[in-house]
Parts: C-alpha cells; sequence; structure tokens
C-alpha cells in the first residue's frame, strides 16, 4: 500500500428535488454567479427554470453563459473569463454533464490569472486562487462533480488538454437522479462506461497489498454492471438512476484510488482517439479497454483473475487461471455490446489510416510510455489499435 | 433509497511515518495549541517526541494535557476547556484513540460557550464556532478522526452523553498504520468489532433500494473479517494494519451510511453496559450484536442471507434460506471468539441483576423504543440481554 493523502470536500446533496436547494447552496458562496450550461436542454426539461427560480428567490444575480459543447473549447472558456471579469463575478455554477463542469472549472482558474488559459494545459502556468464552482449535475459520467481535474479541447477540436489543482474540486454538487431519466440510452451507457473506465484505471495498479480499495472498486463495478441494464430498459427507474449517478461520483473523486498508482493509459489513448473524431469520450474506452485488456492481462494474471472472479461472476477455473481471466474480458465486452456500445474503432467508422499518428501523438512521438500498470510504447499502442480494428 | 447530505472535509494523511508531518498541518491553523492524549504510554513508544518535534519545528507552541481514560470524562473537558480559555489556545490536537478524540471535540466546543459542556450532552444547548481539531490515531475503532460526533462520561461514570455537529469533523487525521503495531490483541479485536458495528449499524436498515451503499459496506466488513485474524497472529503486519485501519476510519465518515436511516439500537444498548461495568465499547458491541441478531433476524430474513452470503461466504441454500441466515450469524459469533471476544455477559462478569435497569435507562422507562430497523421496547431489550446472559 502506498501513502497517501486524500480530502474532498465537496456537499453532497443527493435525491428528488434538490435542484431546488441551488440557491440556497450558492448563496454561501456568492450574490453573482455565473449560470453556464449547454444548450436549450435544460429549458425543455424545465431544469433551467428550476435553477433560475431558486436563484432568484435566494437573491443571487447572474450573467448566463450557454453553448457548451462536449469535449468543450478553449474559446468558450475564454469568453467566460472575460464574461466574469467584467461582471465582477466570484462563483461558476455549471448546471450539466462533465463538459459544463470542465468548462467551468477551467474559468474559474483562469479569472485570476493573467495569462491565456491555455498555460495551465501545457504546463507554462499553475492556477492560483480558483474561483468557486458548483453543480447542478444531468449526466452521471464524468464524475467531475468531485473531481479535481478538468479536460479541455483546443478551438480546432484535435487537442486536448488536461490539469489539476486541489482547489479545483466543486464546493457543492446535487445529484438528482431524475434529472436523468430523459438521457438517451446512447448516453447513459457511454457514462456507465466512463464511471467504470475511472475505476478500472485504479483497479489495474501494481501497488500491492491494498485489498480494501480493491473491494470498494470491485463495489462500484458490479454497482454499475447490475444497474445499467436496468437503466436502459426503464429509464425512469428511480433506484437504477440513483445507484448510478452516486458511483459516477464516488468512481472519480479519488477514494477508489487511496494507496495505490493509478493507470491512465486508456484516458490518454482515448482522448487522442475523441480529439481527433470528435467521438463521446464514453465511447471511445469502450473501444479501448476490451483491447487494452486482451493485449496485456499476462502483465498480472492473478489481478485479472480476481477481476472476472470477483466483478463479473466467473467461476474460477482453479486449473487453468487463464481461462477465468479470459472469460471476465470475454464478459466485460458481452456487456458493453449489450448496452449497444460498439467495442471495435470500424464499429464507430474509424479506420487504420490514423493509428500511427495517434499512438505518436500521446507518446511524444515515440520518446515516452503511456500508463503506469503496463508502461505502453508507441507500438504498444499502435498494436492495441489493431487489436481494437 | 433515501435523500441524503454527504460532506466529509478531514483532510486524510495516510502512511508510514506521516505522523512527521503533523506540525506542518497544524501550522495551517494555530500557532498555539492544546496537545491533548492520555496515557504515558504515546511516551514510551516515541510517538510524543515524534510529535513534539514536529510542532517545535513548526514553530507551533502548545500547552499538554494528559490523563484521557476508556470512556472519557466530562471533568477531564471541563479542564481542557479552561486550559484552553486560559491560554488562548484555538486549536485542539488529539494524539490517541477515540476517547482522546472525543474528549478533544468535547473540548473544541465547550470553548466558545457560556455554560458548562454538559448542557450540549442534554439538549440545553447546541454548540456554535467550535475550535478546529487534529488528529494523529493510535487505535482504530471509534471512526472519530472523521465523524461528527462525541460520546462523553458523566462524573461517576454510569452516564454517557452523545452529540453531533456538521463542523466537528476534525480537519486532519494522520493516520500511519505503524503507530498501531503495539496494540494488544484484545484492544485490536475490541477496534475491529467497533468498526464492524459502526458498518452493521448502517447496513440492517428498512430503506431499500440502496445497493451501492450495501456494497460498500460488505467491503469493509469483509476487509475487517479477512484482516483481524492477520493482525492478531502478526502484529507488525503493516498490510493488515492498513486496510484495518483506513476500513476503520471510512466505516464512519458517514460514506457507508448514504441514502439510507441507520439503526443504532446496539450502541445504544452497549453504551448502558459500558457506562455502568466500565467494560471496553468494542467489547460490549461483541455481546450486544449476536444477541441482536439472534432476536431479530426474522424481521427481515433477506437481509441477514445477504449478510451471510455476501459478507460470511455462506453458501446460499435456496430451499431454505433461513438457514442460511442462521449460518451467518454463528460464522459472525464464532470470528468474534476465533479473536478472544467473550459474546455472552456473563463473559465478561457481568450478572443479570441490573438488565432492568439498563432497559429501563436506554428506554427512558420503557417510554421510548430504541433502533430504527426493529423499534425495540423495554421487554426487548431485557429479552437481548437475556440471550446474552
Amino acid at each position: 500500500m502506498e501513502n497517501f493523502t486524500f480530502r474532498c470536500a465537496t456537499k453532497t446533496i443527493f435525491g428528488r428535488e434538490t435542484e431546488k436547494q441551488v440557491g440556497q447552496e450558492v448563496k454561501h458562496f456568492s450574490s453573482k454567479i455565473l449560470l453556464h450550461y449547454g444548450s436549450e436542454h435544460i429549458k425543455r426539461t424545465g431544469l433551467y427554470q428550476t435553477v433560475v427560480d431558486s436563484l432568484n428567490e435566494a437573491g443571487v444575480s447572474f450573467i448566463e453563459l450557454s453553448g457548451v459543447v462536449p469535449n468543450p473549447r478553449v474559446s468558450l472558456v475564454r469568453k467566460g473569463i472575460e464574461l466574469c471579469r467584467k461582471n465582477g463575478i466570484d462563483f461558476i455554477l455549471a448546471v450539466g454533464g462533465g463538459s459544463v463542469i470542465d468548462s467551468s472549472k477551467s474559468i474559474s482558474a483562469g479569472v485570476p490569472y493573467d495569462g491565456d488559459v491555455w498555460d495551465f494545459y501545457i504546463g507554462k502556468a499553475k492556477p492560483q486562487n480558483l474561483l468557486p464552482v458548483g453543480v447542478v449535475l444531468t449526466i452521471p459520467a464524468s464524475g467531475s462533480e468531485q473531481s479535481d481535474s478538468n479536460v479541455i479541447t483546443n478551438d480546432d477540436g484535435q487537442i486536448k488538454g488536461a490539469f489539476g489543482h486541489p482547489d479545483m474540486r466543486p464546493v457543492f454538487c446535487i445529484l438528482n437522479p431524475e434529472l436523468t431519466f430523459t438521457l438517451p440510452s446512447f448516453q447513459t451507457a457511454c457514462g456507465c462506461m466512463d464511471i467504470m473506465a475511472h475505476t478500472m484505471e485504479r483497479y489495474f495498479t501494481n501497488s500491492k497489498d491494498n485489498s480494501f480499495t480493491d473491494r470498494l472498486c470491485e463495489a462500484t463495478l458490479k454497482t454499475i454492471i447490475y444497474n445499467l441494464p436496468i437503466a436502459l430498459a426503464e429509464p425512469e427507474n428511480y433506484d437504477a438512476r440513483s445507484q448510478i449517478m452516486w458511483a459516477g461520483t464516488i468512481a472519480h473523486n479519488d477514494l477508489v484510488g487511496t494507496g495505490r498508482i493509478g493507470d491512465w493509459a486508456n484516458h490518454i489513448i482515448e482522448h487522442e482517439i475523441s480529439g481527433l473524431y470528435d467521438i463521446a469520450h464514453g465511447s471511445g474506452l469502450a473501444i479501448t479497454f476490451p483491447a487494452w485488456m486482451k493485449y496485456i492481462y499476462k502483465h498480472d494474471l492473478s489481478r485479472f483473475t480476481q477481476f472476472a472472479v470477483r466483478v463479473l461472476e466467473v467461476e474460477m477455473n482453479f486449473e487453468n487461471p487463464e481461462r477465468t481471466a479470459l472469460e471476465g474480458i470475454r464478459r466485460f465486452e458481452a456487456i458493453l455490446h449489450e448496452a449497444s456500445l460498439k467495442t471495435t474503432l470500424s464499429g464507430v467508422g474509424i479506420v487504420d489510416d490514423r493509428f500511427e499518428e495517434m499512438a505518436s501523438r500521446c507518446t511524444e512521438n515515440g520518446s515516452n510510455t503511456v500508463g503506469q500498470f503496463v508502461k505502453l510504447t508507441k507500438q504498444d499502442i499502435i498494436n492495441i489499435f489493431n487489436i481494437a480494428r
């Protein structure tokens, strides 16, 4: 077990109709805020009006900035920073999913900084005095509602940048599972894949003797695997939506990574795919993870066997543990298929002409490796792309 | 699943030698503190000197107050309050286990309050502006290092009082499993019983459709059940001590109770026993829990069957689930016996002459019930004492 420091001070407000409390919660921090969201969708569902009513009731005034897109762009972040500065705003309320939250976090870091916000993503500067961010979550997936990091895409949509800061965790997140009833099946499935990915990036580790964290990971993975088919079959099943939403938050606030070094190869590789092809992050992860598992499982057979037995409920083959491990990977992929996720690049229309380019980009022209569980070279990544072909 | 609010801002600093960081951590809050601990034991182990060196190095001055006893007394709390006031102290550092932390929390609430601190325990006043408390933990058991509550015993040692406050959670807790290497077997076992009790008080609930929290509870219970025998056989096994320590913290910071109503009958009943007989809290819980389980398991057979199958790894008897549930209770009691804990009142020298008195006291002369999973009457509690005889 590795030494660790863990602190997540985000206040979770969970349950039916909790979005009505947003004004009261914001009021502890500010009376003039940026209300940041994606599309007009939240107006159609009534969420926008509920939030506005709650803010008004609490005497909180706001400036609006909508237009956040999946793989959120730095151009809108810059616009948000200007808006906050011009209007003396010191709090950002994100109403939406991971893209809106990440865009809000980026604005919160950029407002007090003199230079351009992209400096944080290229390591040229470190953020200080971040503005507080609050969240009303509509998509369980990114875990950004309690995480200390964000991912933003540059203007031409082809490069993703990320950075973190301990003060970046939102001060509160409001989680009402009812708000996820209208999520289309594809987004529900992509979200669940993202949640499982956050857990598995921490589960597949070389850090030993850390069985409590293993069990927390397994609890999270089993919760998603059990509830995803229910949520797809019954979109308004409150209980299934609840379990997914709460597990999605815990999966990425670092609790399930305590005492261990995470891997993150799949996130890094996937960011190249979704950066280049603008597919959903969860959809990309559903492609990379099975291929990565098939490519590296022999690195630690006992870990993949444990994954198979404890998470996928494969009966242990004591004579041939490798069969157990492989059956676990097969079942994992089958779960993705049952959720109508594609697990091949060709399945989402990506052909093989840019494998080399993507592998090159995430390894800095082959001079670096990617991941910790197995350190993948550029050629390894090309091999994984070929498995996922 | 019930609506809930959850916030635990305590910073966890976990691992080998982390107690050397205590000065730096304290310094964020204060430069003059109360150093609160139990006996000279921490001087013999060297922990006292490490803490003092770290405080000195960080330029933090301190006043000492030792003498905290198990089932900590309000008289010492009053002394601590006076010391803090007289010396203008605004931070309390607890070095010890649950008793020291609870005593510190009580002092932290009492310093800014005009009246007597016992007022908080009898509901006569509510605390405000609590002083921050930091913790160097030496006994994994109480979970007080991240909980928002405390339990104090009155001067004659026969009445326990408790209260909580959201600002009562310590600002940091330093968890070095090495500090628990010297814990005697009995204290190790009592601590593990307490940790399991905190989890089970939340596991046995009437709140439905909350499977993620169930799985977090099960992860915690399995971690203790697996690691307790290892820690008893090999007291210096860092990995076993680590899992117990971290699970002990998570078991009582409310995460494993999110979305559900806890029971707490066993804690209430046990407080009567340890209040009257001054036995260790964990030892008392090892007596009440098996008896309580045998008395009430039919209230929700499926829950006890789940407990048996998932936590105690009993094979499900589909034709006769009751046998599965009963085998789970039997195995749970066997685990306590293997850890040399007594599971009867007579085993710890308590005879039956005060069953009525204790049952009466925790039900306010029979006018109230105790617990939420099953609401126990005075007669129910006497019946449970008789099962535990």
